[in-house]
This record gives structure tokens, sequence and C-alpha cells, in this order.
């Protein structure tokens, strides 16, 4: 049987009270904060997520995101993320998530994230275990031959929008 | 006498306990919220922070945001801001942002962020009053003399860091 790749499908959030701001809608931080637990998700699927840091004393920090808001979600709103991994290297991991609303659809947000691989107790870099970082390459692989989402590798700017 | 621009130096803040995490360090979220903080604070040097948005209906929505994480903070560190305003036009906003320790003086973090003129009523664009758009417009003139931070305007990616 041919397998076709996916994006992975690992977290769904719903829009908390507290994640509110004065303009009635989901804060900025917070949906930050919802793609940070997505990227827990993936993390913990390739075995590097908080239980790993936690027995092992390494774990993975963000050194750069990227967030477009598309649209504005409210109180109660079910969230649910598809992820890519765009990249992967010795001690690096590029991902990519897509935040949509549960019930209608519609895309939310984007998140772009590098997390780097640290040694907890010296907090410097290190490599991933080979075995890690071989089962990331793959998932590379995998998620090359899926569309290049359209908000990935974007700079921020004043730019004129497409079509204006 | 002359006038020597000057980044705006707005906003200070003190990293909450509810902002750790399992790294035990100030979570990605929280820098955002923070740097959020710091929005607001020049929205309300503008006028079209939180009282424009309950007085007035109109609000500065963000649609796109970019961070770079340099180095760690932890609970009860005090952080400070500095923030140039890199681009305005009738509708929209370009802030930078760094965000130092407060007692060493490093550099921990830096956001860019697009922001939009919206109606709250309607929930769509509009442009900005003319005297708004004009003090901004007068604001990028004067930070457009200062030094281009190096984080500005860079897109996410797995590119080789410099020098390495």
């Amino acid at each position: 049987m041919n397998h076709s790749p996916t994006p992975l499908r690992l977290h769904r959030e719903t829009v908390r009270p507290e994640w509110i701001d004065y303009n009635g809608h989901m804060n900025v931080a917070y949906y930050l904060l919802a793609f940070d637990h997505a990227t827990d998700a993936v993390l913990d699927h390739f075995g590097i997520g908080k239980a790993y840091a936690e027995g092992e004393g390494r774990s993975m920090f963000a050194v750069e995101a990227h967030l477009t808001y598309a649209h504005e979600v409210t109180e109660g709103d079910g969230l649910t993320f598809t992820s890519l991994v765009l990249g992967a290297d010795a001690k690096r991991l590029h991902l990519f998530h897509e935040m949509r609303h549960e019930e209608d659809g519609f895309l939310a947000a984007t998140a772009e994230f590098v997390l780097l691989h640290v040694d907890l107790a010296e907090r410097r870099s290190v490599p991933l275990a080979p075995e890690t970082a071989e089962r990331l390459t793959r998932t590379v692989a995998e998620h090359a031959t899926l569309p290049v989402p359209p908000q990935a590798g974007r700079s921020v700017g004043l730019r004129t929008p497409k079509g204006a």
C-alpha cells in the first residue's frame, strides 16, 4: 500500500476566558501559547518533549518565531492544529503550524518556529540523539512532498499585499 | 538645540511566576505577552491604545509578528523595552521592540509587529485619523535615522548562522 504523507494532527485546544483582551478576542500572545502547546505535542511525538526534558535533562528551546494572524477567535472556540516539519539538522528543528477553527474550519493563524536542542544543566546547545535526528529528517523528506504553506519563510513588513 | 532621535522607552515589566515553563525559564508565549504590553504602551503614546478602543470603538489588531529569542530570563527578572516605529501608512503600523534584562543589560529578545487599524463594531480595517497618521509618519522619519536592528525584516528558517 502507498503511504501518502499528511501534516501531523496532534493537538486541539479551547480558547480560555483569560486569553481574551480588551479587543474582545484572543490576545496575540495566547495564539503563541496555543501554538506552543501544539509544538509540545510534536516534540512529544518525537520523544523530545516534557517527559524527555524531565528524564534526560535536555530540551528544545525556541530561538525564533513568526506568526500570521488571519482571523479572530473568541472564548470557548475549539481550535485544531496541523503541523509540518519543514527542516531539521543535528541540533535544530523548523516547525510550521496551522490553527483552524474547529467548527467553521477557517484558518485562524499560522506559526513557524525554529527550536534548538539544549542541555538543561549547561544551558547550551548539544546534538540530538542520532536516531531522533534521523526520524526528524525522514519526516522532513515526507513533508517536503506536501505544498509549501504561503506563510512560511516570510518576513514582517509593510509590503503591499498581493492583489492590492 | 538639536533634537537627537532615540527609540521610545515606555515600558518595563517583571517576569511573573506563572510565565515560567517546564524548562525553568520564561515561556516563549509570555515574551510575546510582555512585548504586547510594550506595544500597548506605544499605542497609548500615540493615542490609539486601550482608552481609544473603549472610547472610540476603533483599535489596532496585530496581523503579523516575528520574535527572536536571544537569552533566557526567569521569575522576578526586571525587563526594559525600547521601541522603534519602522513604518506606518493610512491603516497600518510596523513596530520593532528590544527587550533587555534591567539589571544586567543583556538583550533577551526582539519582536516585530505589523498592526492594522480596525473598526471594532464592523471588525474591518478603516483609516487612522489623519493627525495620528501624520504623527506616526514623523516618528518613522525620525527613527529612520537610527541604526536598523539586525533582527528586523528577517524570515524564519534553518539558514546557517553568520560565522558558522
